[in-house]
C-alpha cells in the first residue's frame, strides 16, 4: 500500500508489520522532512486527507503530527494544515549506517595519543596462545560453583544497596582472605573494589598524582603501571633493580609514588628481602611518598610459603596495596582491589563514582560466598599444584630444547618465568618470530623506562597444559636455533 | 604450650587450630624479629633443639627458617645456627589494623582535591529515599529473570573470550534495542559498555580532552557531567538555556566537547527541538567539537512516543552517545554504555584496558539474554505506565499540597520533575529543611554552572509507590507553607 504523499514523497504503511502503523508513518514522515524530501514550508494535507488516504485513522495521523510538532519537524496552528519546519536540509542516509564519514576534526587528547607510543597492553598477540603472561587456565576453573554463587547474588541485590559501591560482604571475606595469606593488615572498609588490577592502579594514581609529579617505577617492570602513572600526568623515572630488587640507595630525586611489585618481581620474579622492603617503606615516610604495591600473582607460591606482602610491614599509612581476581580465578572475572590506607577511603570512593570503577553487584556478592564457602581457597590450592607442576615442566623441557647453556630463573612462585639471552640477542627480532611460529614470548628489553640492561624472554606457564607447553618449549629451541644462539 | 625461646619470647603452637604449625611458628617468629623482641644478630637455638623444645618436627623448624632467611629474617650459612638479620626495629602492632596513623605527607591530586567542591554527587543524601531523582524503582524488576540470565551467563564464559572488553553479544542486542527505541544508527562494535553512563562520560572526556581544554556544559545541567569534564582538565563553562535548550546563538567562543541531554534536558525536563539539534550538530561540526549526547533516561516517554536520539541525526561522526541500564533497570546493575564514532572504537576500547572501566563479562552476556528474550523491552514497557502514572500524582498530590500557585514542569518523559520557586526563595534551605523531614529535593540553584537564574526543587518521582508520593509531597507542601510560601 504505498501512498504518494502530496504527489511529493511515497508513504508506505505495513499493517502487519512488526512495528505499528504510528510509528511506521512517524518514521517516513521524519525521514521525508531530514532528506528534504518534505521542504520547508511544504504544507500537508489535512488530517483527515491523511487518514483516508493512508487508511488509517485519524488519531493515527493527529499522534504523529503532534509529535512531529512538538520535536520541531513540522508546525502546527488551531485550524491550520501542518506546515514543514524550516530545517536545514541533511545528507543524512536514515536508517543506515557505516557510510559515516570519519570524524571530522575531531583530536584526540594527550592521553590517548600516547596510547600508541606505550608498550602496553602488548599489541598484535591476539587471542592468548602459549606462553603469554599473567592469564590463568580458566579450564581448570569451577565455573559450575561460580555460576550457583552468581545466580543467589543476583537475587539478592535490591535497591537497599544501591550507595554501596564497594560491598561489605566482599570486603569482609577478601579482608579475611589477604590477611590470611597474604599478611595485609587492614579495616574492611579499606578494601576498595574495582574491574582490574589496573583499574586500581589508574585509580590510585589519579588520586595521588598532579601533572608533572615524579613516580618511580621498576625497570625491568610493568607496563601497565607506568601507562596508567603516565595517564595521571607523571613524569616517570625507572630505577634499576639489584639483586633484592629496586635499588634506592644515592638517589637524590624525591617521588611523590614508588610503584613496586616485592613479592615477585615484575617480569624477573625476584623476591624483595625485608631489609630492602623496609628501607623502601622509611624512605617513603621520610619524602611523604605513597608505595604503590602490586601484588597481581602472590597467591601462588611454590617454593616455602607465600612471602607476606610488604603492606602488612607498613605503619605509616603510606602503602596502597594491588591485587587482582583475574590471576587467582580466571580473567573474564573482571575483578580487582585495593586495600587504601585509612585516611584515604572516602576520597578513592568519590573517585570510584567520578571514574565509573565499580563492579557489578552480584559478581562482588557471589565473590564474596565462593570465598566464605572455601571454594576460592580450595581453588587455589588445586591451581598452585598445578601451576608449580607447569613451571617446573617448562623449565625443564626449555632446558631440553634449548641445550645447557639456557639461562632460566624458576621462580619461587606466579604464574611466568623469565628466560635471559645474551646482551647480543635482539629479544625483539626473537619474539617476533616465534609470534610467527604461534609462540607469545615477551622481549625482556620492552620491559625497560630507560636504558635497556637486559636481553631475554618472558613467559607465562600458567594457563598451558602439558601438551602445550611440550610443543611451545619445542618451538622455542627450534626459533633460537635458527636465530643462532 | 607457651616456649621460651632462648629466654627472649613465647611461641604458643595450638596443635588443633585453623592454622598449620608451620604457619603458627612463622608468624610468631617474623613477629619476634619485626617487633625487635629478637633483636637483630640474635642467634637462634639450633634447629634440633628448637624442634625439641617445641615439640614440632624439624621439618616445620626448617621449612619456617628457610622461608624466613628466604624474605630476610634470618641469615642462615652452612653448619651455624641461624641469626636475626639486621633491620630496622618497627613499632608495627602485628596484627593489629585501625592504630594506624593518618597518611603520614601523603598529598592528594587537585583532582581529588576538587571533589570538596564539586556538587556531585550529592553529599549527605544518605540512602535514596523520595524523592531522589535517577533512581528506578528496584522493587518492580524481574530479579528471578535476571538470575536466570546471569547464571547462563556465567556458565558460558571462557577463556577464549578474555581479550573481548565490549562482549558482542551485548553490543549486538542492545544496538538493536537503541536502534529501535531511540533511532540510533551504528555498527555494533561502536557499542561500548562501561560501568556507569560516568564512566562512559569520564572515558570521553579523557580521550578528547587536555588541560585547559574548553567545554560546554548546560546550565542548569548535569554535576556528574561537569566533574567528569574538570577531572579530564577542561575549563567547563555553563552555557545558559532559552525555550529550545543549550542556546549557543552569538557565542564566538570555541568548545571542543559540548554536553547535551536533548531528550530531556537535566533537570528542566525540556526536549530539545529538531532545529537547535542540527543547528549544535552544524556548529560543532565546523569547529571541529565533539557532542556528547546523554540520553540518560530517554527510554521512558509517556506523551508521545520517545523523541529519537540527537545521534541519530548526525552524520559527521561528532556524537558521542552515553546512556545507562541503571536507570531502565535497576541501579545495582551498574551498567552504563556509550555509541562513538567509529573512528574512536579503537582508541576509546585502549582507554578502556588503560583505565578498568569494564563491566564483568556474565553481566555483559546476561544483559544481551535479558533484552534478546523480550524481557528488557517488557520490563521498559511496565515501567513507563508505571512511572507516567506516578508523575501525573505527584504532580497532582503537590498541586493539591501547595496550593495553585505551583509551578510545576511535568515532564513528557524520564524519572524527575522541577517545581519552579520564586527568585526570592532559597531553595538551598528549604531543600535542607525537607532533608531534616525525610525528603530529599534537591535545589535547583545547585545545577547551574556559573550565574544562577532560578530556584526549584528537582524531584524524583519514579522510585516511590503511591503512599511514598502521598507522603511526601504532603511534607512539602508543610515545609513551603512553613517557609512562607
Amino acid at each position: 500500500m504505498a501512498h504518494l504523499l502530496s504527489g511529493l514523497i511515497d508513504i508506505e504503511l505495513l499493517p502487519s508489520g512488526a512495528r505499528t502503523l504510528t510509528q511506521q508513518l512517524y518514521d517516513q514522515l521524519r525521514q521525508a522532512v531530514l532528506a528534504g524530501a518534505l521542504p520547508p514550508g511544504h504544507r500537508l494535507p489535512s488530517s483527515r486527507d491523511l487518514s483516508r488516504h493512508l487508511k488509517v485513522s485519524r488519531n493515527v495521523v493527529s499522534l504523529v503530527v503532534e509529535q512531529l510538532a512538538m520535536e520541531g519537524y513540522l508546525d502546527v496552528g488551531q485550524g491550520r494544515r501542518p506546515t514543514v519546519a524550516p530545517l536545514a536540509r541533511s545528507s543524512l542516509q536514515v536508517g543506515k549506517a557505516g557510510a559515516r564519514r570519519a570524524p571530522a576534526g575531531l583530536r584526540m587528547s594527550r592521553w590517548a595519543e600516547g596510547f600508541g607510543r606505550t608498550d602496553w597492553p602488548f599489541e598484535n598477540e591476539g587471542r592468548p596462545r602459549p606462553f603469554a603472561p599473567g592469564v590463568a587456565d580458566a579450564r581448570e576453573f569451577p565455573h559450575e560453583l561460580w555460576a550457583r554463587c552468581l545466580r543467589r547474588a543476583a537475587r539478592h541485590v535490591h535497591a537497599a544497596s544501591m550507595s554501596t559501591l564497594n560491598r561489605p560482604t566482599l570486603q569482609a571475606a577478601l579482608l579475611r582472605h589477604l590477611s590470611e595469606y597474604r599478611g595485609v593488615k587492614a579495616n574492611a572498609r579499606q578494601v576498595i573494589v574495582t574491574p582490574s588490577a589496573q583499574a586500581s592502579i589508574d585509580l590510585i594514581a589519579r588520586v595521588l598524582l598532579d601533572a608533572g609529579d615524579l613516580a618511580w617505577v621498576e625497570s625491568p617492570g610493568y607496563g601497565g603501571a607506568r601507562a596508567a602513572l603516565e595517564a595521571a600526568g607523571a613524569r616517570v623515572a625507572g630505577i634499576g633493580l639489584d639483586r633484592s630488587g629496586l635499588s634506592i640507595a644515592g638517589r637524590s630525586d624525591r617521588p611523590r609514588l614508588i610503584f613496586v611489585t616485592p613479592s615477585h618481581q615484575y617480569p624477573t620474579g625476584q623476591l624483595m628481602p625485608v631489609k630492602r622492603r623496609q628501607e623502601i617503606l622509611a624512605f617513603a615516610a621520610s619524602i611523604g611518598a605513597a608505595i604503590v604495591e602490586d601484588d597481581y600473582d602472590s597467591e601462588f607460591h611454590y617454593d616455602g610459603r607465600p612471602v607476606a606482602a610488604l603492606q602488612g610491614l607498613d605503619d605509616t599509612g603510606s602503602v596502597f596495596y594491588v591485587g587482582t581476581f583475574s590471576k587467582s580465578t580466571f580473567a573474564d572475572i573482571r575483578t580487582g582491589y585495593a586495600i587504601v590506607p585509612d585516611g584515604f577511603v572516602d576520597v578513592i570512593e568519590k573517585a570510584q563514582r567520578h571514574s565509573g570503577q565499580i563492579v557489578a553487584p552480584p559478581v562482588q556478592d557471589a565473590l564474596a560466598e565462593f570465598i566464605d564457602d572455601g571454594h576460592f581457597a580450595a581453588h587455589i590450592r588445586k591451581m598452585a599444584r598445578v601451576y608449580r607442576a607447569r613451571r617446573d615442566r617448562l623449565v625443564q623441557r626449555l632446558a631440553a630444547a634449548m641445550g645447557e647453556g639456557v639461562q632460566i630463573s624458576p621462580p619461587a612462585g606466579g604464574m611466568q618465568l623469565l628466560v635471559h639471552l645474551d646482551d647480543q640477542q635482539d629479544d625483539n627480532d626473537i619474539s617476533m618470530r616465534l609470534a610467527a611460529a604461534g609462540v607469545t614470548a615477551r622481549p625482556l628489553s620492552r620491559h625497560f623506562t630507560g636504558r635497556i640492561t637486559g636481553r631475554g624472554l618472558f613467559l607465562g606457564f600458567a594457563a598451558w597444559n602439558e601438551q602445550e607447553i611440550d610443543a611451545g618449549a619445542e618451538i622455542i629451541g627450534r626459533v633460537l636455533r635458527a636465530a643462532g644462539t
